[in-house]
């Protein structure tokens, strides 16, 4: 008998952690929920700041092709120091 | 003792429900580091991407520059029909 309430008094011990866990459980579930929000966020603002590299690209290309052609509009032309026909 | 044996029962059903509260513990415990360590790549990329922009948006303006001042040789310029001295 003294045998079995100790064992009662183990089980109660049991319990009492057994809560511990499921509080320590319901926090790392929240914070899962949280990462994975965040992790979502970072997903989107990634793929956002990624278009807006392949745009600036773009960008870029069609300012090239200016320059290319001011240069070669350029090659055409002589200084005005000539009096023009 | 009937009770007390019943009791028991519980208690060793009480601590099996303890140990799948550990695996689940355990599990999330992982999957909460998991979610850090891609959370942290993330920003790393996002760092990087950010820092993309600045150069590529740094090109922009400078081909803006050269743009700017190749349109102003060219009002310098005539074309090549004329003769030069």
């Amino acid at each position: 008998l003294v045998g079995m309430e100790k064992e009662q008094r183990d089980c109660e011990y049991k319990q009492h952690k057994a809560e511990g866990l499921l509080q320590e459980l319901k926090m790392l579930k929240n914070k899962v929920v949280e990462l994975e929000g965040e992790k979502s966020q970072y997903e989107r603002k990634l793929k956002a700041t990624k278009a807006e590299i392949m745009n600036l690209q773009q960008q870029l290309e069609t300012k090239d092709a200016e320059i290319e052609s001011l240069r070669n509009q350029m090659a055409l032309r002589v200084p005005t120091q000539c009096d023009s026909t």
